[in-house]
């Protein structure tokens, strides 16, 4: 069943997607390589002056509110209604959504202001947006079970419906889903956890892919993730126990060596 | 006599404290990967709108000045007091003190309005607060020699006397004091000052052992020290002179696998 | 034909001029660490109210507009008024100049109000500000094509005697002018369009070997390119096809055990 999911990978190379990030200082960097690792073009700019302009010459726009500032969130509004009116893809990724009011409220802004193509996070992020939106506040993620996948996926279904939007949800096991489709993605390995910026990646990933094939953002962002988990599998086998600083080594490797063969041939996807 | 100093290592790892940073964009990536492989939690947010609620959830508050601005010194400033309501440390990191008159102003009215736990920097910016501190302007490290030993001793139990903090002075040897006791550490490796951010790095890795360990700054020092000491040591043994890249991913790696076993095999740490 | 091109990478080692950057937060760390490999010292500060100061410490200065914003656009050009009154080299990378308003317009201003050392940019960046600068705006360097070698070749020639400085043109091939004389550099490895920020880490090179020999900013840009173009070679004999992870890690080790010997052996470069 990977058809598409599988193809992007090779798409993204042939098409070379510019994407546009208003994204954090803490993993910039990783985020601009792993964009070139998958054979997008990446590039950063954030001041509003320019945020409007540099949207419309991109494929993809990211939004990732790891860092935010008076600055950036006005830019990161401008950039995405610049892409609305484009038509182009927009990922948003709501780095510590229910860690405070600042991120609580930018996010709940940029869901309001901006259609979002795909909101990328881990569980407790999504499960707060998901509250959020819903008008119950307070929602707590760790009362939820990380273990909880059936919760999981009713959040993400649930979420990708009222926001009309794609939910990819990132942990041990990850969800994809349209509010129709739900997928599930048990590639990956535990290391990923262990390195910052592997969530950010992911959200980097997925701009290119769905820069690369705008009209499947289920299938881009599926492929997004596959990409990131398998790579995590083959830095493992690479990189086995010589520590973090090896591991993300391989991991990079590994994504800039990624093509459809390899992830069809390892994808364990799931319709559940 | 290692005992609590290399205990520390493994304590980090059973508690995972979270640890708020408002530092630089230089190597605050290094930064939060370092806080990664020590086993805490980095959470980066400078922000002013959300500095004192970040710092309401964390274990530990690290302040770098490595790339001050207005935007963050007002930020720098709530995050410590906030870190001082609730108890938490806050570890002080002046990177250029001396460099010039913002960083000058901005250390001394750090250490005006917030209470510092550790107060972390290379023999350089510790003499020159030194001399702040006692009103002795225009301090220049540069007279002083980083080979006079007993005048880097001198000033850095003094100026815990004065600061009611620890100090953590990095360097050729390492000396921690908290007024009463001087320690000094002589793990290390040239090649640490090769690669830049190494200076950042401890005071993470300070951070996180002060989060696990509240009640014990000196031994947090200490320990943090060590992790950095001897994991560039490792770092050496691994990389040889393959060059600054390897040596530095050899880095993430030894503090990535450090444990107390480790630390108390190796630690070169004396009473002075 | 070497000589001091050459010459300069064992000069900078000895004197290890200090580098202050205004640069963007995506590459920063990368540009600190190939400051240290090739024997600089790096020194990033963008406040406004330190611009001035940090700059009148530093033997060179570099600007590099990669992410701009209001803030550090008045660092830059303070750093940069400072730098031309004490007689420092200034290195400027016009990142993106053509692809918006905001930076054509800063290129435009800082050209204007700063005296320039090196002009480090891609074909298409340098190609629109000559444009630029001779009033025959909205030149669209993708009409040109990077294989017009004699065309590249003429634009930097021509911008530099414009401009009363030196132009460094990377690519396929490099070109350096100082308006007069033109050099031809075909070192390389095209794996280094593949990672993030080799353009800026050539900048902050050209701006550690201006600062060793500010007498001889033509020699001081090739030698730099001289260094970036060996080591992409030196990295990929090294990592083979690992991948971009290990590429990055091996160039930087490649930098970090540079030579005048090693250059003068591997150096291919030509007088137009």
């Amino acid at each position: 069943m990977t058809g598409l999911y599988t193809e992007i990978a090779d798409l993204v190379r042939a098409r070379k997607p510019l994407v546009h990030h208003i994204t954090n200082y803490v993993t910039v960097n990783d985020c601009a390589n792993m964009t070139l690792n998958i054979g997008g073009s990446p590039i950063m700019a954030d001041a509003l002056e320019e945020a409007e302009e540099i949207a419309g010459l991109a494929s993809a726009l990211v939004l990732n509110m790891g860092t935010l500032n008076e600055r950036t969130i006005p830019s990161m509004l401008a950039a995405g209604r610049a892409a609305n009116r484009r038509g182009i893809p927009v990922v948003f990724d709501p780095v510590g959504a229910g860690a405070g009011k600042l991120r609580n409220e930018t996010a709940e802004r940029i869901l309001e202001e901006v259609q979002i193509t795909v909101l990328r996070g881990n569980i407790s992020e999504i499960r707060f947006i998901a509250g959020l939106r819903s008008e119950t506040k307070g929602v707590d993620a760790s009362e939820r079970d990380l273990a909880d996948q059936g919760g999981a996926e009713e959040a993400a279904k649930s979420l990708a419906r009222k926001l009309e939007c794609v939910t990819a949800v990132t942990g041990p096991v990850d969800i994809v889903s349209d509010g129709k489709k739900v997928i599930r993605i048990e590639n990956g390995h535990p290391l990923l956890a262990e390195i910052t910026g592997t969530g950010c990646m992911c959200s980097s990933l997925t701009g290119a892919c769905c820069g690369a094939v705008p009209e499947s953002p289920l299938e881009a962002a599926v492929c997004a993730l596959l990409c990131m988990g398998i790579a995590g599998e083959l830095a493992y086998e690479k990189a086995g126990t010589e520590g973090n600083g090896s591991f993300r080594m391989a991991l990079h490797d590994a994504v800039s060596r990624m093509n459809a063969e390899t992830l069809a041939g390892r994808a364990r996807i799931y319709e559940a």
